[in-house]
């Protein structure tokens, strides 16, 4: 139904769909090198649908399609595209082949472009700028990553307090644009000073003599350049802003960050969020990347990960002569680590939402301790009979249930507590909170699911 | 710094920052009962923010903020809360309770309160609005939590397209205010078909006696009620839209969507994703709910992985002559099945996250799978060359160190196929990919993992 519809409106020129099937259509054309056909359908996209083409083509056939890109809009689609194709052409290109192709950007963009470049490359991209543009450059490139100054729109409009509204009209209309986003105008004193905002919708309704004083908003929602942009998203979310002035330490304006920055950083962060909790992180999103150096790539998570599973294969080894006198242990131990770890990872995603929240005070991790170990001993005492009474039916052994049972227990309840304590930890230590917190609470949970049903065993059956 | 210079810019009233003091500073109130300092905290904040306080305090505390909020704002400060926490708080009311606090309210918001509601409460609810209401609410709620129906807002400004810019100031100017998130006022014909939109700063800028038709944008990004709120949010952050026209079968325009609402289900969807990866629903993050409640709600998840680690278990028990012959075997076989699992991980992330992007059609789930195959060999003659060794330094034992490499060869190949079969099943089957995806990948690897090392030892060492 949709379908169809979506079909006749975009023959009928009204409207413009998001576009899976342009998509696969540049795919079949890139595959069989319909060289003209390509650049015919890429010329008439938005920056976005190209680069979302570029993003499901591999290197090969992606290099093709972005040379048939028209040069002027090389540019604006590389800032469409995620971090690793982006990275991946643009190592392609020569410094002055870049150069052309950032000059009709704004300082912002460029930043943002160049930013992706390693050092060295960066500079000799910039050598290519003319002195003005290299300091603009420069000066967003100070700001580090995820901060609100390295996301700044330098580009608005402020208008003095004492205009009329009439004023500013005439102000305006000897623009032939306002900059994109501009719902609002800056209001500022004779210092530059931020007064407060005058709403576009303003300028339109007042009447003409009416003040921009009195027709202005006051106490916005302001930010600092070093603001993280993290915080910004919550301020965009929570109050549902589409700009928001940015003011130096002087409460001078010095730009705007705008919803569509704060809209791209919520959904790269939830992005990467996924692909953290599983130790991958930017790079790993480039699926054409050699097969060799993705592998090479998660190296790192596999030998962690591998040492972590030798130190839980170390505690049972010690146990070994525990086993050959009852080796249905053997079969059974899986059970409990398998069980504490899972347990556990819901109260590190638990932990992970209340810090995104920004609701993980000292106060509320205790509060939040305190329930998990709740529920964790609630759950440990049922399941720990369940999985004792199946012991019991397979094996009609009533001190190896007793002792599954119990292990069981004790496992879910240090679950819950590494479950808490871990990432609470990691954040402490300024490191991530997402990517280290299970590899820790994995660990825990097998290195104590062994030795609590192990040890039990040892103590109690022989 | 900051922290010095916005407490000074709040005491000037000039900006206003959010509250993670005013957090503190209510909580602590709140704990003192002093009622009314809280109350006065609470009836200068805005609806946000005290929603942020209510999120932090324990079901006591929370109910008596919350009575303590001037009666007319609690519908806007309900709008704010998490699904868990209005939930909590709308049971507690009477029908009549919660009529009084709703009328206020958009048909849009009210439909979005109420559908926190079991059916029966309500319908009680809605019996207590006019007639009118009554419809535009059921209209609203008609649609599919997560569509664009369902998030549609019906307060827009059309103009005709033969008028002039002068026209749509008049018009315009005979309003007070225009509807929140209004940037652009929506172009209709005769028979209310959209043929375009006047951004309010044509509005402005524009001569006056210029006809709208010229000032206009024509093929607007539009959507249908029935889009999913991910395909909005998709196009939205593609396009950096801050509104656009919701328009019925006939092409008529029947509401908006606003980027604000777009936010919300980005950053609601990016939540949830991390708690279901676990297991968790909406439900679990009311933090205040009964402990003996949040533990029950974990049992399917802890059941079902009772079921998959005790299908591992009988996989090992099948062995245990083997196992009593070479006990060694018990202490190694879990870091198979580990190994396993985590490097599967990684492939079901890169899955969600292609899907997330809409980058897995077909084509590039086959070119992924084969990836993911390659990238599990490599790594699997590697690693499994490495773990080989240690367990030779370990064990002096030449045919152990072999099966234990062959074994993890094995396994890493199949967690690679999958980690990507897996989450493509569950999507085809119409099943959450996030949930579900884990629990089979980690059954079969646990599964293929002791199978493959204990079945290599039996069939090579013995």
């Amino acid at each position: 139904m949709i379908d169809l519809l979506s079909r006749q409106a975009v023959e009928a020129g009204l409207v413009q769909r998001w576009p899976q099937r342009k998509q696969d259509l540049v795919s079949q054309l890139v595959e069989r090198q319909h060289r003209a056909a390509i650049a015919q359908r890429l010329s008439s996209s938005h920056p976005a649908d190209i680069a979302f083409v570029l993003e499901s083509l591999d290197k090969g056939p992606r290099d093709l399609a972005f040379s048939l890109v028209p040069q002027e809009r090389r540019g604006a689609v590389l800032l469409e595209t995620s971090e690793a194709v982006r990275r991946a052409l643009l190592l392609d290109m020569e410094p002055e082949e870049i150069a052309t192709l950032i000059a009709p950007l704004s300082p912002a963009d460029v930043a943002d472009l160049v930013s992706s470049l390693p050092e060295e490359a960066r500079k000799d991209v910039l050598a290519q700028l003319d002195r003005a543009e290299q300091a603009e450059v420069r000066s967003v490139l100070s700001f580090p990553r995820g901060t609100v100054g390295s996301a700044i729109d330098r580009d608005f409009v402020a208008v003095p307090e004492e205009a009329a509204i009439a004023d500013v009209q005439f102000l305006l209309r000897r623009r032939k644009s306002l900059p994109s986003h501009t719902t609002q105008l800056f209001v500022v004193d004779r210092a530059y000073k931020l007064r407060g905002l005058l709403a576009l919708e303003r300028v339109v309704l007042a009447e003409p003599d009416a003040l921009v004083r009195e027709q202005m908003t006051e106490s916005p929602v302001v930010f600092y350049t070093d603001d993280s942009m993290r915080e910004a998203a919550t301020a965009f979310e929570k109050y549902d802003l589409v700009s928001a002035p940015v003011i130096n330490l002087h409460d001078q304006v010095v730009g705007r960050v705008t919803v569509d920055a704060v809209v791209d950083a919520i959904s790269e962060r939830a992005q990467r969020e996924g692909l953290r909790l599983v130790g991958l992180s930017q790079e790993d999103e480039d699926l054409s990347a050699p097969v060799a150096r993705a592998a090479r790539r998660r190296w790192p998570w596999i030998s962690l990960n591998l040492c972590t599973a030798f130190l839980g294969s170390r505690v049972i080894g010690a146990f070994e002569p525990v086993i050959v006198q009852l080796v249905a242990l053997a079969a059974l131990m899986p059970i409990v680590a398998s069980l504490g770890g899972n347990a556990g990872q819901q109260s590190v995603a638990l932990v992970i939402q209340s810090m995104t929240l920004g609701q993980a005070g000292p106060a509320q991790l205790r509060r939040l301790l305190r329930r998990e170990l709740a529920i964790g001993a609630w759950n440990g005492a049922l399941w720990g009979t369940v999985l004792g009474l199946v012991t019991f039916l397979v094996y009609g052994h009533a001190g190896l249930s007793l002792v599954i049972a119990a292990a069981l227990l004790v496992n879910l309840v240090l679950a819950s507590f590494v479950g808490v304590a871990a990432p609470t930890l990691l954040r402490w230590l300024e490191r991530d909170p997402i990517m280290g917190s299970s590899i820790i609470l994995t660990a825990s949970t097998d290195f104590m699911g062994y030795l609590a049903f192990l040890g039990l065993a040892a103590w109690m059956l022989l």
